[in-house]
């Protein structure tokens, strides 16, 4: 049977940068399919009542996390500055992700994404930006901007969103391993194993 | 130079119960001591302008955290039953810890609280509950309880709490390691690293 993991995640979190930018490495010895799933995770909080990301209600909470984000990642070697604009819109990227989702330069893609806005303080939310990114993996523009911001393309991540609300999900990085939902950069370890013992 | 951690925690909080369960193993190998220091959460849930603990104004968030919380607990071969009321008054055991920091029998009078409430579903607002425990420790209530409601040992947590809230303490269980603050029982073995490096 196989095993996978579906990674829930949006561009603009700093946890699921921490997540998908290891998750790789962190999977490397086992054999276990990753999925990456990009959601609107605003999306998400307005359905629960909450007008953007629950850091932005919480001062303190907010200062907090810039301080452990700077630390976990120094702890696991990734780059890191904190950006000037939080957050930020996402949709276009995520866009991409999901039209693109089987693309063998997908995880690639996420990973420049992420690095542009988390340790380059670009603003990922400018379609300069992204096109940017594309050429320098040797991707043509003119042919997945247009795909990407397709009616066919907006459904789709309007639909895995729905999808992702329906799981339970309230923020991210979340991880589905089967029906167990499992949220935060820290669960990933938990995630993993649970996939590993197939407790299903 | 003495190596310390200060552990901020609440009875009512779930994962204090899982960090305070299980500290001293953690640091069985490590020359460090671990300071127990409850404090009235609540208080400083008020003074960040929430009205109680912030998972009741997430249902979501909170049927996940009791689904995580069972899920941690049996990671680390910890007693955990979900109780029936959350959260629970906990001012009397945080007096008692409070007048009775120095007491040798601390530690394991905070885990039998612990226990109490989140493996045995006891009301630990209710002081039978604590004179129970008290008395299965083999300590007098009679002379704990008094001291425990004294002006003094009120006064005394109301002063821990604020130093806390000076500490930008926003959620239990909080280490503080010198100047820097790590959040959440995910970050013990983080504090303890970072206190073993002495970077300070």
């Amino acid at each position: 049977m196989n095993k996978q993991i579906d990674l829930y995640f949006d561009f603009s979190s700093p946890y699921s940068y921490l997540a998908v930018a290891r998750v790789d490495d962190v999977v490397a010895a086992c054999d276990i399919k990753v999925r990456l799933i990009p959601v609107v995770l605003g999306a998400i909080f307005n359905r629960l009542g909450w007008q953007s990301s629950p850091f932005l209600a919480q001062p303190r909470k907010l200062a907090y996390m810039w301080q452990d984000v700077k630390r976990q990642a120094k702890k696991y070697s990734l780059e890191f500055e904190q950006p000037t604009q939080f957050p930020i819109g996402s949709i276009l990227p995520a866009r991409i992700a999901t039209a693109f989702s089987d693309a063998p330069w997908l995880h690639d893609f996420c990973i420049q994404v992420f690095k542009a806005y988390f340790a380059r303080n670009k603003d990922i939310s400018n379609p300069e930006t992204i096109e940017k990114i594309l050429k320098q993996m040797d991707l043509d523009p003119q042919e997945i901007l247009p795909r990407a911001s397709s009616q066919e393309t907006k459904n789709q991540l309007k639909l895995i969103t729905e999808q992702a609300d329906g799981l339970q999900i309230f923020g991210a990085p979340s991880f589905i391993v089967h029906d167990q939902l499992f949220w935060g950069d820290d669960r990933l370890e938990d995630a993993i194993e649970f996939c590993l013992r197939g407790e299903h």
